[in-house]
Formats: C-alpha cells, sequence, structure tokens
C-alpha cells in the first residue's frame, strides 16, 4: 500500500459521517455534485467503484437506487450489461434549488428579515398556514420570520421588519441547535485532520476524487441545508460554520471532477 | 335666563360624561388644570360652585374628597368656616406626569418602537416581569412593545426595533379598542355641538370657565391616557383622536383659568 492510497483510506475514514449514512442521501449528493447537467449520466459501475469505499455494500447501493427510482429522483436504463442513471426533471429541479447554498464560496449573514405576528389563539392557525407555502421560520407559537423585506399584504398578521443586533441564547438555540453546531464542529474536525495529513504531491484517480467530493458534499449538505443564513447576532459563539465552510470549499478545489466518460462508463 | 346662560348650560349637558362621572376622577381633574403648582388651593366653597352645575350634590363631592385625602392625592385644612385644599406632593407627581400629553397641542403619531419577545413557555413570566416595572404594551402572550429603540441588554428577550408599516385589524383593536374609539367620537361629537352653539360674544364667570374646563380635561384625559401615542399604521380608520385633541385645545383656549384668589375663596 502506497503512502498515497493510504492517505486516500485515510481522509474517507475522517469524513463518513459517524452517524448515519443514508445511501440514497449520498447518491442525491453524488448527482447533485457531478451529474446535475441535463443528459449527464453515471453508469452502475461507476456509482459502485465511487461509493463503495464508504464501506457500503452493492445490494445497499441498488436497494437507494430503486428507492430513487419510485420517488421519482432518478431514471435508470440498461444497455446488455452496463445500466446508466440520470437524474429526473424533478431531481434537477431539487438539486439545482440548493446548489447556490452549497458551494457558495462565502455567505454573508443576512441582516434584513421581516417577522409574522399572529393573534394569540385564532392566529396561531393563519400563522401556520403561511408557513405551509413559504420557507418562514418560526421562533414562537404565533411568531415566525424570514428573510427580506415584510410583505404588504399578510392576511391579518402583523407585518414588521427587523434587523436584529443581540439576540438571547434561546433563540440561537432553536435556530442553530446544540445537534447541528455539534455536527459542523465534527466535520470541521474531519476535514482540517484529512487536510492536515495530505500529501502534497498526491495525485487522485478520477473516481477517488468522486469519492472523496461526495463525502464532502454530503456531510456539508447536511450542515449548510438545515437552516437558514441567519444575521450574525442570531448565530451562538460556538457556531464554526464560515471555517467548516472554508476548509470543504478548500478541499474540494483540489479534487477535480472526473469527466463524463469515466462518470457514464464509456471512458 | 339669558341667551349666554342657556348656552353654559347646553355646554355642560353635552360636555357631561354620559357613562360615568367618578367624582374623585373629576375633582383630580380639577387640581391637575388649575391647582398643579405647589401652594395652589381651592376652596370648598369654588369646589361646590364648579362641580354642581355637573349634576353632582355636595355630598358626593365631600365623599370623594375624603377618599382622594385617605389615597394621599390631596390634603385639607379648615380656617373657621372655609376648608382649602391643595395636591399633595404625590398628587402634584401624578398630575404632572400626565400633563404633557393631555395638553400637546399636537401629537405626531411615533414610529420608532422596538419589541421584547419571549420564549414561548418559560420566558412569559420573564417578559411579565418587565412589563411590571416598565410601560410596555402586551401584543400577545409571549410579545410587548414599547416606544424608542431596543435595550442593549434584555435578559434573556429577544430585543428588535421596529418601525410599522402597517397593521392587521385585530392590532389595531387591541391597542385602540372599539370603545376608546366611541368614546373618542362621542366626545368630538360633544365638543363639535358646544363649539357651533357657542355665542361669539359670550364671556363666562370664572367659575363657568372652570366648570367647563373641567369637563373638557376630564373627558379627554380618559381618552388620551388610555394609549400611549402609536405608530400610525396601529391607528384604526375610525380613529378620531387628532380632530378630538384639535377641538379640545381650541375651546380651552376660548376658556381662561380663574385667577387664584377666586379659586382659594379669597377673591
Amino acid at each position: 500500500m502506497t503512502n498515497q492510497s493510504s492517505w486516500f483510506e485515510t481522509a474517507v475514514a475522517d469524513l463518513v459521517d459517524p452517524q448515519d449514512q443514508r445511501v440514497w442521501s449520498i447518491i442525491v449528493s453524488l448527482f447533485g455534485d457531478m451529474a446535475q447537467e441535463p443528459g449527464a449520466q453515471i453508469s452502475g459501475g461507476a456509482l459502485t467503484q465511487i461509493i463503495e469505499p464508504m464501506g457500503i455494500k452493492p445490494e445497499a447501493i441498488r436497494v437507494a437506487l430503486h428507492r430513487l427510482r419510485k420517488d421519482g429522483w432518478i431514471e435508470s436504463d440498461r444497455i446488455g450489461r452496463v445500466s446508466r442513471h440520470v437524474l429526473s426533471e424533478f431531481g434537477r429541479t431539487q438539486s439545482a434549488a440548493v446548489t447556490p447554498r452549497i458551494y457558495a464560496r462565502d455567505s454573508a449573514p443576512v441582516e434584513h428579515w421581516h417577522l409574522l405576528i399572529a393573534e394569540d389563539g385564532t392566529g396561531t392557525q393563519v400563522l401556520e398556514d403561511v408557513m405551509l407555502s413559504d420557507d418562514y421560520i418560526p421562533i414562537g407559537r404565533n411568531i415566525a420570520m424570514r428573510a427580506g423585506a415584510a410583505p404588504l399584504q399578510a392576511e391579518g398578521l402583523l407585518a414588521l421588519d427587523i434587523s436584529p443586533q443581540t439576540a438571547p441564547k434561546w433563540i440561537q438555540d432553536r435556530l442553530c441547535p446544540p445537534e447541528l453546531r455539534a455536527s459542523c464542529r465534527a466535520l470541521l474536525t474531519a476535514v482540517q485532520n484529512a487536510a492536515k495529513t495530505h500529501p502534497e504531491e498526491w495525485t487522485p484517480t478520477p473516481l477517488q476524487s468522486a469519492t472523496l467530493r461526495t463525502l464532502l458534499v454530503h456531510r456539508w449538505r447536511r450542515v449548510v441545508l438545515r437552516q437558514p443564513d441567519l444575521p450574525a447576532a442570531f448565530y451562538p459563539p460556538d457556531w464554526v460554520g464560515p471555517a467548516c465552510r472554508n476548509s470543504i470549499i478548500r478541499m474540494l478545489d483540489l479534487l477535480p471532477r472526473p469527466s463524463a466518460a469515466i462518470l457514464s462508463g464509456s471512458g
């Protein structure tokens, strides 16, 4: 075993999610990173070679693919012995919607928000209806907030522009819960460990690169999409999101995306 | 009966509160208007002459004076057959605190406010403690507001500056309740009626002037002090506060305050 292949194994071990590896979710991360363009295919063989090093069995990959087909995320076909998978229109739309937030190199806190306040009692239902259709964050039984300016019409709700300057601990805990902070810290540590031991002259094979990219994107996606970009005051002091983003992006920069030919199995 | 004395009687009838004449409260209005300065006295005789035309019996005035002495609002003494009453230090402080709002000739809506938001559940108690000591207005179980900038330290509450631009009906009804709006409309109508029939050449006697001033201040005090000066958006469309203020102030301008000598019974 060379020093280089052993680093790959160490990095994979660092980056594998210690808690929960949902295979279908890993496959979604993989397609989002490497096969989001219309027509971009991934062969069954490439998929297995990218995912197996994470300690996931081919049978689990088959089950996950079946589920993703059933849910309308991917479409598959088979020519001879070669199966090929593509994102469905639905899957591509879902993927594209979150791509900017996952790959953003900087993420400024968003300082201008608005509140919707419902009347106690009957108003709570009105607020719940609004929250069903828009991405408001509840901060109390009858209060929700969202980035941007207050709507002019708010259907019986009091709409108020806010730019929070300070925040009590309970708001930080609600919007940036302790377990999310812990996940983010653990990911930062994992990426920093991998970066520290990374041999300078190391060049990944295309599929090694794909494995590591998938792990990075998958872990980061599950941190960054758990909350919107909050006002600075709403982040708790132990929030390492920006440092984590930097180290993820830096490591992705070292790992080229494999060519379409390699991914589709025609290379 | 001359035309002039008959107008006085009509105006008194117009301005007497149709719902509730608490005599002690009328006396508070009277002292606040005419004997707020340290040392300013009102004799028992002047008091009776000012208040009796409102249809209030001397016995009711004696009972109210007794209550006001007991509550520490006024102090009384008697030399021979002449009793004299003054505001206590406490009474003067209470009176002075509300005088600017009662007599303000203009009252611009206050547009800069802040909210305090408590965490659901345990936080409600924290908010209630703050409301006990400061004049926050509750707008929900766990939300209160007050004019001015948000405090830097808010003891576990989320403090947010707001400048409300629009408001739903329930907020208007909560801060400016329908019965307050009705009182204000009724007072405006009463003052407008009195002003319309007022003979141009009419000159009140000092005690007639005092009676009408007392009625005007008393009725207006009970409207204007029921709420703070709210953001413009929080007033309902049928709120006639500014028109009412104008007509009250205009009529007070026609009614000179009696001299100290007349009020103290030494004139």
